[in-house]
Parts: structure tokens; C-alpha cells; sequence
């Protein structure tokens, strides 16, 4: 039976997920983990070691000491990845402010051969935002200035170091929307974003960052600024050079300012949440829903059973409708309240009636959908709250979808202590997830390559929205052919020829 | 007032427009181009030429003579482009049927140092797509394998040689639409809308082809074959190869299948025609249009008087109002046909109630709506009907949109027979021709370089949409900066270290 709450004129809904992991190391609630370097069989390059004349000439470069970071206390953090898989050990911290100083310190640190590791907010997934040894971090959490937002066209002209949530907050103030949305916006930069090609809970509708973002202003290994900046949708004047710095993870240079398109803001948003007997089920619902709610279709999410009661379980949520085997989380959103939930309440009764949707609640209430968008945005920080988490990203086509999920918790049995699949299924991602107490070698061989071997043998991809960081570079064989990863590092050489930025990232070793 | 014509369940508006240019030389109605060497300042680059051995291993390569073209009355086509802008004297063309030919073809003349030219639909109109000396022709016409359409999830695999307006039949018969649609589609190449990042009518709902294109297959200038075919719109493993190719217009490899993503097609479409009075007027109309229509709205177009007359008169089309200095063609697509009624007619009437539309028709009739789009897309080939078009595609901020034609107009006088602004005002792209008896150079210096520098005067961009080709290489530095033009000749360089591919186009001379 649906439920229905209306209010009429729902504003735009927010959502600010936060995470407070990185208390958890401070308090000793969670264990520092290993350096990266014993965990991994990996070789530091042969970069120069970070000196005293080094961070003097840091220091003249950003005016003092107090954006140059050299006490172990101030840099753990830095050196530490949001889910505790990698460690490294820099030993400074730089924190420029506009794109000038970008440029002399990475002028300075290519003649030095120092390398660099790029940092935003440090919420990636693949340990690409840490330092694998001792590179030095440069943090973008001071270029956070927004410069310009045309309600007119919509174009959004911002620093790369400014978090998800507040250009979201600004831009909707001008009638706008953000054409991205992930669970980790209050501490995402919107460089790391475009840097990391993000994809997220929008791209269904929106599509994604390729389409987007208009312009990139990045730096390159060797202190180039390359100007790329753009107010138009349509700009044919040569190579389409941005996307090189669109998804390369700061390993051809650093992101400083960008230009992204933001969407009309819709007057009316819904949310949906289903109880559903099976994948198939799922399957079909997502296909009515794109025939049925078109247009104003913008989130569709798939929860299975496990994932639900680890979020729920965890922040002691409440889950609006009984238990299944399946869940769904719909998002419409679109100019006329009035057409939205008619088109909404069609679908729901057809999929009722026809028995593919077995319970459902649909709300426009910006507190309800606030609540049921935290059900499945705190999956993520719940299963890492059992110990850890091994986290797969991966595309996979819609027949095999969830085949995968049920071969891995028959291949680690108890080993794991939850093993579950979530994700934007609009978008063929999920997430495969398998938490366990701790990292185990075991568990960890039973897992890798198996679950890129199969993903692999059904043409998907190994990494669909997270990218490859450090901890994936190994199994990009499995996405990539030889041909493209020979392309990939003569791309490398050209722009970066001592390969100082983000190193161990990305390229195969 | 609005005429309002309603057909329930109006089924997806195809336009089939073609175009008669070439039977045109043919026949001497029109006069076939001075030899681009004589018209234009350019040296042949230090290529091999073309000799008999060469023939006969094309004959080895392709099978046989039935597609190794050597006589000068087949190849004439080929040598001159859509708008006779330019001429080449290719002796030779080659027609592959797949994508190891095309790579043996380009292994064979990298190692001989012949250059190539990639051709598709031979329908651009920078002169990219033609020889500018006695280049190879590598015609793509025989690659137009359709592999795969799924409905579900709206990927089509296909050759690049395929016809767009096939494509979108053939996709429309599953229930889907391309993201794509241009005045050329009658005979244009999905393979050349792609190596051009062509844009068209429908990019303000759909996004441009960065973001539609999930996967492409090119040919590198040494016969390397990339395969960078996804099914998948998440897919973040590496360096972003694919964005290489569109866009670079054939001189980084030769695009020889794709796959992209096709929406779900509406099933209710309508077409309005507007007058109005001033172009703030249709600034305005447009906003009204972006904040009323949201969702719906699919193509946002504007035509000032004389484009409008030009059509009418050379084809013999009938306005379905009357006359106004500026005319409006906007395009809404939903899956609702009550509900995108009522946002059109509700979005009519309060633009008519205010004064800043004067006059209006609304059908959702395949053939008066067919009508009302042959109004708009028959204006480039009606004004070439006057003998000559110089034609400008830019992309400007609205607030500076019209004034450009009105600088034209008083600059050229009476040397032109027409000057004329019209396009997608959705997009900021702007399509400024100028018509004239033919083509001299007392008039080609008072247009050019005073368009280009007008245009990066406000920052805008050079070629929105059409691409640099040929014609517009020494205006490129008006759009990108010396470091971009910089980087695009180390990535030719890297990519086609003998300059074979595509030679004298997109980068500066």
C-alpha cells in the first residue's frame, strides 16, 4: 500500500551526510592502519627527500610558516585515508591559495624532484588522496572561492578547493542545482570531484562530469597553467584538452578553478521507497520507472536486505516500510508538483498492481526524504563501522547485476561479516561491499582478483565511479587494454615527465 | 494568440532534410571552387605523393579495385566540400569496410609517409573533411554496421561510417532517441558527429557528445587500433582516452565504431513557433522558457527576420504566422502528453499576458511540426543559394548574443546580399551568416578577423560547434591560449609523429 505525504512546493531537497571517521582514529575508537608501504609490495621512486632548505623555500613561496605543515600531529590526518586502508608518512603539509602558488610550488618540486600528492577532501575510496610514501601533500582546503554563479545560464565559477555542500547550498540559492550528488558532499571538494570524473546519485539524470564541467583551469608537473576555463556548453576550438584532467585522479596535474553547468533547481521533488521480493523485481521496476517518470527520473537506488539493516542497525534509523528482501529508493524531480506526483502515484499503483513492487512510501516532506536518503547514504560509513570494509565499485550489465554479490558471500562464508550490494542501479554501478573485524590476508586473497576476474568475464568495469587510486592500479588490466595503457603512459611521460604528481596512482606499476 | 493543433499521442517528430548541394556542381548550377592552394595561403607539407605501387596495395589491402577510387569523376565529390569552400586534387580514395582495413591502410601510409584524409559524411563546413592537397581519401561510407541496439539499456554499437538519420530511425523503432540531431542528418556520419563533438538541436536537453559517448574504436596514424568501447556510462579506470578523439576532428586517429547512450524517447512532443519583437525579447522568452518548461524542454532556437525570409522564399515554406522581427522555434519532449500541454500553454500564455510574445502556434502534429523545423534547418542551405555564405559559428553571452550581426550588417553594406543571426540561443551558439553574389576578398577581409576578435572580445568562443577544420586554424589563438595550442601539437606529435592524419586542419599552421 503507499503511504503519501504531500506538501505542496517542496523546496529543493538537501542532504549533508558527514563523517566523523577521522575522530575515530584520533580517539582510538578505530586502529591507525599500517603503512601503506608494509601493508603493499611497492617501491618508492627515486624522488628527493623533503629538507630543511625545502621548506624554507615552502615557506617563502606561501608567505610563513602557517600554510606550510610540519608537525607529525597536524599531518596525520593528511596521511590517512577516509576508510583507513593506506598510510603514508609525509612530512609537509603546503596549503595554496590560488593557482600562482599551485604553479611555484610544483615549478619548484619538478626541478627538485620532489613528488607531489594532491590532495582534496580526502574522502576518496581507492587511497589516490594520500601519500603512498612521503610525497608531499598539497591540500586545496584553502582555494574555496566561489567566484561567480550566473543564474541566467547557469554557470557555476568556483576555486577547486570548495566543498560539495556549500556550492550546492549557494547555487540553490539562485534557483540552481548541483549537477552531482554523493554521499560524501560535506567534505568533497569540487576539484577531487572533477579530478576523480565523480559520479554519484544524480548522474542518471544529469549525466556526468565529461558533460558537465565547462571549463578546468589545472597546473602541470612542470608549473604550467593551463587555461582552460570555458563559460560555454559549445566550444569546438581544438583538442578537448580539460578532459584529460577530468577522471586522471591529479596524475597529469592539479585542478585549481573550474566552470560547471548547474541544472534549473525543480520546484518539485519526491522520494519513493520500496519493498521488493526479488533482484528481478528491481530490475523491472527500474525499467518501468524509466518509461513511466521519464524526464523526471533523477536518482534510482537498489539496497538489498543486509545493506539496510547495517545503516539501520548502526545510526539506529528507522526504515519507513517492513522488511524485503529488496529495496528501492526513487527520486523524481521536476518543474509542476501537481504533474510529478501524478506521474509518481501511476507508476507506484502500476508496479503494485502488477506485483513487481511489493510496498512502498512516497513522501515530498523534506525531513521524510531526508530520513529515507540516510538509510541509504550511511550504508557506506555503517559496514565500516563493523572493523573494515573491502569495497568494490564496479559496472556490471543489468542481467548480472546482482549474480555477484551472491558468489562472493558463498566464496568467503564466515570470513565476512556482511556481505552486501548497493547502488545507483540506474546507472548499471553497484556496490559490492564485504565487511569484516579486521583486514585479514585471507579474506583479502579470496576477494582480489576473483571479484575483478568476474567482472571482467561479463565486459564490466573494476571501477566505475571511485577510480583507481593506489589501491586498483593492479587490476586496471581487467577494464584496459595493453594498447591504452601504453597510450596512458606515454601521456604520463609527455606531461609529466619526472613523474612527480601522484605517483603509484593510477598507471599500472 | 496561440493556435493550438493536438494530435493525442503524437509519435517522435523525425526531420528528414537533405540536401542537393553536390548535384549541384554537377550540373554547373553552381560554380565548382578555385583549388584551396590557389585560395588560400598554405605549402604542402614534405608527404610522399601517391604512386602506382601505392594503388595496387590498396588493391591488395581492400580486396580487389571495386573500392580503390582513381578516376577523376568519382573522386570530384570528395574533393570539394559541403559549402564549395575549399577544393583538393586527391587522386586517390579508399573505402574500408572494417577497422583492421583502415588500420592496414594507415600502418601502409605512415610507413610511406602518404597523408590521409578521414571522410565521412563530407557535410562540415570548415573544410575538415576534405583535402587540401592531394591527401588520401579514407572514406568511412561502407562502415555502417548497426551491431547492437538494447532497449533497455539504451546503448547502441555501431560502425562510424553510419548515417545519422538512419541511426535514429532505427533506434526510434526501440522505443529511444539519439542525443543528437542536426540539419545534416540526411547524409552526416555518426563517426564524424563524434571526431567533431558536433552539437545540433537537441544538446540543451541531452548534453553534448563528451557525455553521450561511452565508448569509441579509433585507428591511430600507425595502424595501433584503440579499443576504448564501453557499456557503460560509469566507467573510471584511467586516463579518459575516448575525449581524445572527439572533438580532434580526425588528426589524432580515425573513430571506427562507438557506442553511445540513446534516452528514452518521449511520447509526446510539441513544437511552438513565436514572434517577437526584439532580441531581449527572446532572451526572455528563453529564461521563461528554462524555468517554465524545465525538464521538457528540448530544443530552444532563435531565427531573426531575414534567415526566416531566406528559407521561406527559396524553398517555398509558408511561416504559420506572421511577420516579426525575431522568431522563436521551441521544441518540448516529455512522457506525458496532458502534462507537457499544460506546461507549454501555461508557459504561452504568461509570455503572450506579458507582452514578450506576440504571436504563436503550438502543434503536436508530425507533419505541421516537420513544417515548422524546415523553417529553421533549410536556412543555412537557402542562403548559400545566394552564391556564397561566409558562415560563423560562435558561442557568446547571452547579454551580448545579437549585437554582433547588427556590427556585421553596417560593417559589410551593401557587398552582402544577407546578413543573418540565428541558432541555438539555448546554447549561447549563434549562427552568423553572410550571404553574398560569391565569394571575393574585398568582403572576406571586412569579416575576418573582425568576427573572431569581436568574439574573444566578450570571451566567447570561435567555433561553438563546427570545429576548427581547415578555414579556421590562424583564428584559433582568438579562443585558446598559447600553453593549450602548445599541448596540442606535443599530443599530435605524440599520437602521429608523421603528421599523416588529417594534415594543415585544427592545429595553428
Amino acid at each position: 500500500m503507499i503511504q503519501r505525504t504531500v506538501l505542496t512546493g517542496a523546496k529543493l531537497l538537501k542532504r549533508t551526510v558527514g563523517s566523523s571517521l577521522y575522530r575515530q582514529f584520533a580517539s582510538g575508537h578505530r586502529e591507525i592502519p599500517a603503512l601503506t608501504k608494509e601493508r603493499y609490495p611497492v617501491k618508492r621512486g627515486q624522488f628527493a627527500e623533503v629538507t630543511d632548505g625545502d621548506v624554507s623555500k615552502f615557506k617563502s613561496i606561501l608567505g610563513g610558516s602557517s600554510r606550510v605543515l610540519t608537525q607529525a600531529e597536524e599531518i596525520q590526518g593528511y596521511n590517512i585515508d577516509y576508510l583507513g586502508s593506506v598510510r603514508g608518512y609525509s612530512r609537509v603539509v603546503l596549503k595554496p591559495k590560488n593557482t600562482e602558488e599551485v604553479a611555484e610550488i610544483l615549478r619548484y618540486c619538478n626541478g627538485r624532484k620532489l613528488a607531489v600528492c594532491p590532495q582534496g577532501g580526502n574522502t576518496g575510496l581507492v587511497g589516490g588522496s594520500v601519500p603512498v610514501f612521503d610525497e608531499i601533500v598539497v591540500s586545496l582546503q584553502l582555494m574555496d572561492k566561489i567566484e561567480k554563479i550566473d543564474e541566467y545560464s547557469g554557470i557555476l565559477v568556483c576555486q577547486a578547493g570548495c566543498i560539495l555542500g556549500t556550492l550546492e547550498e549557494k547555487v540553490n540559492e539562485k534557483g540552481l542545482v548541483m549537477p552531482l550528488d554523493l554521499g560524501a558532499k560535506g567534505s568533497c571538494h569540487i576539484g577531487g570531484n572533477v579530478s576523480t570524473n565523480a559520479g554519484g546519485l544524480r548522474l542518471v539524470r544529469y549525466g556526468n562530469l565529461h558533460g558537465s564541467v565547462l571549463g578546468v583551469e589545472a597546473v602541470t608537473a612542470e608549473g604550467r597553467i593551463m587555461d582552460l576555463m570555458s563559460n560555454f556548453k559549445k566550444d569546438n576550438t581544438g583538442y578537448h584538452l580539460k578532459h584529460l584532467f577530468i577522471g586522471s585522479e591529479g596524475t597529469l596535474g592539479i585542478i585549481t578553478r573550474l566552470s560547471i553547468f548547474c541544472p534549473t533547481a525543480s520546484k518539485s521533488v519526491n522520494v519513493a521507497f520500496l519493498g521488493l521480493e526479488s533482484y528481478d523485481a528491481v530490475k523491472n521496476t527500474f525499467l518501468a520507472a524509466k518509461r513511466g517518470l521519464g524526464e523526471i527520473l533523477s536518482s534510482c537506488e537498489m539496497i538489498d536486505e543486509l545493506s539496510l539493516e547495517s545503516s539501520t542497525q548502526h545510526f539506529n534509523l528507522q526504515s519507513p516500510i517492513d522488511k524485503y528482501p529488496f529495496y528501492m529508493l526513487i527520486e523524481t524531480s521536476g518543474s509542476n508538483v501537481a504533474h510529478d506526483e501524478e506521474k509518481l502515484t501511476t507508476f507506484l499503483e502500476n508496479s503494485m498492481e502488477e506485483g513487481i513492487v511489493l510496498d512502498g512510501t512516497v513522501t515530498n516532506e523534506p525531513t521524510k526524504m531526508r530520513n529515507i536518503w540516510k538509510l541509504r547514504e550511511l550504508i557506506a560509513d555503517s559496514l565500516i563501522n563493523d572493523g573494515y570494509c573491502f569495497k568494490y565499485d564496479i559496472s556490471l550489465p543489468l542481467e548480472n547485476f546482482y549474480d555477484i554479490v551472491l558468489a562472493v558471500r558463498e566464496r568467503v562464508g564466515p570470513l565476512a561479516t556482511k556481505v552486501t550490494g548497493y547502488g545507483h542501479i540506474g546507472d548499471s554501478n553497484l556496490h559490492l561491499n564485504v565487511s569484516c573485524q579486521k583486514f585479514t590476508p585471507e579474506i583479502y586473497k579470496l576477494l582480489e582478483p576473483f571479484v575483478y576476474e568476474y567482472t571482467s568475464k561479463v565486459r564490466g568495469s573494476v571501477s566505475a565511479e571511485h577510480g583507481i587510486g593506489f589501491l586498483k592500479t593492479k587490476y586496471l588490466k581487467y577494464s584496459k587494454r595493453p594498447e591504452s595503457l601504453l597510450l596512458m603512459g606515454q601521456m604520463k611521460q609527455m606531461m609529466d615527465p619526472n613523474g612527480i604528481l601522484n605517483p603509484y596512482k593510477v598507471l599500472p606499476c
